[in-house]
């Protein structure tokens, strides 16, 4: 099928696409699962990896020993999805494998060998924000999760188990974890794995290079010992302490015992090569200017009344709906949509009703459903945060940057909002305004820990004490432009020209410099284990990936399986 | 010349070198500077920079306005060592050109066009830590450097200024601070600009996205309103306002005014293709290994009585010395030594000796020379954490690794401690051991502001705390091994074997896949501005640096100056 139109599902029995330009959809659901098993048990949900060798999502490569590619990945975050909203009574996710003797080979080798710079670069990132999630799951949600590894966990693997919170292993003389990445491939660990050893566990940093050089892996007490994992359990024993050990942190847990569950329903949505529509979000795609258009439109009624309102309208309520939305068009047109290299935001619709619903949740952040749903949007729009694409928000008459939308004009790296109305274009609404509200006060920080509006303040205490006593207060263009809420507050007469000429000029420069540039400005201050991640961890595995010595004709990562050694360039940089 | 031969110096008036496989020389002294003139007055000193055109390190680009490339940068960092150790009584340092119009226009263009990778990478590392050292002036020695823009200040140029604690621009309605490596060569300020405007200067994200993007630069009262700079100073006030400026600032500070200078005299180098010998540090070079063996001594005397003995012995005394020698080979080996990939570390000497040079220094802080060595030595370890090569510790018999040298082993990135002795090799100093000291427990922190002892074991206070208890005691193989103070321990029968297979094994990796490995594991826990520059910045610098968007045949840094704009790839990574 040719790129961009509507693909329902990956799990359809198509033939196999022929490149990287074929469609990605991250649509799915458990029936449909090709790779994953999961099976339910009380408070305690066992995630079986199974992966399919012959289901890879480009042909070329076969995925065995439980390596995984894109597809194996969407249906893991469908899966990580799914537990949170759909099983309210799951305390204790264990992950493990249904092969024998081998938990996960990690990110398949022929399929990175024959991957794209931006192909890969984009799916280490897919996969890093799925691991981040897991951590939230325990961290925001009491959901524990436990690495089981059967079998041995290498590269990938090992770092799907460093994402849970405990990681046992069996202790059978041959399984072990290993990071054989430096050794064999010539590149690092691309998800998380370096930072969460020293950063994370702890592992001590000679042991660290130690393990990250030796291709062999660790297992047993040595494992254990370096703060690898956290116990070694012989195999006649496994079984139990796997399970023993889930009941045990599930005990720990604030997760509901008898919550209705949160059915994540089919998502609405229309694509073609100039569309993406859902209900509350449409993308409209300029493939002439490099620009893709998203508006976001704010709720049609007003909120229900109470947590039970909003159990009762599930995945209808507006703002998990529009975060499902946001989430889905974000992954749809980083990974199908390359050349659009700026996303232009906009909002439409009743700001009170926005702050309505932040006010909903924010007042039973105690009940599960209103602090999963808030736990997601604070992800999505991390999402939006690392996502390499230049974002421009527009202010205009009409829309709704108030409280939690007005996250994402803070999330965008310049902002333009119309001083007054468009003269020729009358509003009900009256001038363009922006509204501050408590959820830009807390519950939605960036990866470095910050709020939207700590991050813009950094260093000036008193401008964000300023803009914090306004909350509640609709401000128009001048307002939020001496407030520093937003970037230009161009007039009617002026806004056409200096909006396209920003663009324009955006879409001249070097979308890589543009991505170094974003990635530095936007994490401003304190780094934690996720801006590692994407900011140093990544940045150096990029580098490293467009190295001759990994991706080189003679490189490691063509030569690997050939037999033949690589050629190294012996030069250091 | 050819490579490895003994070169006095950059000075000498020799026909320009063909390439950069030309050795380059980090020694120099005020009367052979060609791009630099000081001029003290009191408390005030002024660094003139005028760059002379004609004098780049290689032929093939002229350094013009005030354009830098690393002989420049070589001689700022002198000047800056200099003016801590020689002008005791010099509390504020002001930077300004000697140029009409222009304060400095940043790195040259043309030379970075040329330049290998490899050698951009390594002139970046350098002008970052003489930066980084700057600020250390002011937070360690009370030594302010104040930014006295009379010019346009660009690219590296006004980086230079951010590095400093204060910025004046001249208002003559043409001057401007800019950074337009994004737009005019598609890469991004490569010394730390990025960082520092928006987490020291605290510059609101999106108006860092717009000046980083807008090639014209900002002047004037816009420049102080977005925080680029402090002041505007309309031309006819400039001198006076600079001046008091600068009296303003020495009056806050806490050097001394009557002390005695410390004279940085020349250093004993011996350099051949083999070797390179100083005083009390010596590198063997071992090319068909890859590996520098590093030797550093101990003091072969007791130090001298108080504060009075250090000032006496000037650069003589052995701290300052060992320190300056370790300076030196470090940048010697980095720049002229790529395929060096590897660094043995070791010591020879009384380790009780070293614990008393560490017992004056840390015993007299109060003393502004005790305070500048032990700053120094800060230094010089931060650039060893720096180092793209992989370090190893041999800790034999008769070494002494206490206290200030035990650092050398704690930014290895592995160590091998003999247990016993050599059999063949009879030692009067018996076992071999090692001694944690004062100066391992807080005065010579890394750049994320650990002790090496506590990134060493961040995540586990017990383990750091165990080893703080055995302070002062000479710890033997299988104690540091159980301490986790040293990676191996193999006895005689082992040592060879074990060390040459560890080396040879490390020269089978890919370099950069090394130097990824080694910069995420070296820097555990928070992050400071050193640390996002040399990891975040850096990395993502490395990878625009070798994109085509930037370096291909059609990248805009090889069309800069052509009237042809460069081709670019659409595509977001």
């Amino acid at each position: 099928m040719s790129r961009g139109q509507t693909r329902p599902s990956l799990s359809e029995a198509e033939p196999p696409a022929a490149d990287e330009s074929t469609y990605v959809d991250f649509r799915t659901e458990p029936s449909r699962y090709r790779h994953w098993h999961l099976e339910l048990d009380g408070a305690v949900a066992t995630l079986w990896m199974d992966v399919d060798e012959k289901s890879g999502l480009h042909p070329g490569y076969e995925l065995k020993l439980n390596s995984y590619d894109l597809g194996v990945d969407i249906e893991l975050y469908d899966a990580a999805q799914r537990l949170r909203f759909e099983h309210p009574g799951v305390r204790t996710v264990v992950v493990t494998s249904a092969k024998d003797r081998i938990f996960c080979a990690g990110a398949n080798i022929r399929m990175l060998a024959r991957a794209s710079h931006p192909w890969k670069v984009n799916f280490c990132k897919f996969t890093n924000e799925t691991r981040n999630g897991i951590e939230d799951a325990c961290a925001s949600s009491g959901q524990t999760w436990l690495a089981a590894l059967n079998g041995t966990a290498s590269g990938g693997g090992y770092e799907l188990a460093l994402a849970c919170e405990e990681i046992l292993l069996v202790d059978d003389r041959s399984s072990v974890v290993s990071l054989p990445e430096l050794p064999l491939l010539a590149v690092l660990p691309g998800t998380g794995g370096l930072t969460r050893l020293v950063d994370k566990r702890g592992v001590r940093r000679d042991l660290a290079d130690r393990f990250a050089t030796r291709a062999e892996g660790v297992g047993g007490a040595r494992a254990v010992e370096w703060g690898l994992v956290d116990r070694a359990v012989p195999p006649h024993g496994w079984t139990d302490v796997v399970r023993a050990r889930a009941v045990e942190l599930a005990n720990g847990s604030s997760r509901p015992s008898d919550a209705r569950p949160c059915l994540l329903t089919p998502l609405d949505k229309e694509r073609s090569s100039e569309q993406v529509v859902y209900r509350h979000v449409q993308a409209d795609l300029d493939r002439v200017a490099g620009v893709a258009r998203i508006t976001v439109r704010g709720p049609e009624a007003n909120p229900p009344a109470g947590p039970e309102g909003i159990a009762e309208q599930g995945a209808d309520f507006w703002t998990l709906a529009v975060t499902r939305e946001l989430d889905d068009v974000i992954l749809d047109l980083r990974t199908n949509e390359g050349e659009l290299g700026t996303w232009v935001l906009r909002t439409e619709g009743d700001a009170e009703r926005v702050l309505a619903y932040d006010h909903l949740l924010l007042g039973h952040r105690s009940d599960w459903l209103a602090n999963e749903i808030l736990a997601y949007l604070k992800r999505t729009l991390k999402r939006l945060d690392v996502t390499s694409r230049s974002l421009i928000a527009l202010v205009e008459p009409g829309s709704c940057f108030a409280g939690s939308l007005l996250e994402l004009a803070l999330s965008a790296d310049r902002s333009y909002h119309l001083a007054g109305v468009f003269e020729d274009r009358p509003s009900e609404a009256g001038a363009a305004a922006v509204v501050v509200g408590p959820a830009n006060l807390g519950p939605l920080p960036m990866g470095n820990g910050l709020t939207r509006l700590e991050s813009r303040y950094f260093g000036d205490e008193d401008a964000r004490a300023a803009v914090e006593k306004r909350a509640g207060e609709r401000l128009v263009a001048q307002e939020a432009l001496e407030l520093g809420l937003v970037t230009f507050a161009p007039d009617d007469i002026d806004w056409d020209d200096e909006v396209r000429i920003g663009l324009e000029e955006r879409a001249s420069f070097s979308p890589d410099a543009l991505t170094g540039l974003e990635a530095n400005v936007r994490f401003v201050g304190p780094e934690t284990i996720e801006t590692k991640i994407f900011g140093r961890l990544t940045a150096w595995q990029n580098w490293i990936f467009s190295r001759p010595n990994a991706a080189g004709q003679e490189g490691a990562l063509r030569r690997y399986g050939t037999g033949r050694r690589p050629e190294l360039d012996r030069k250091r940089v």
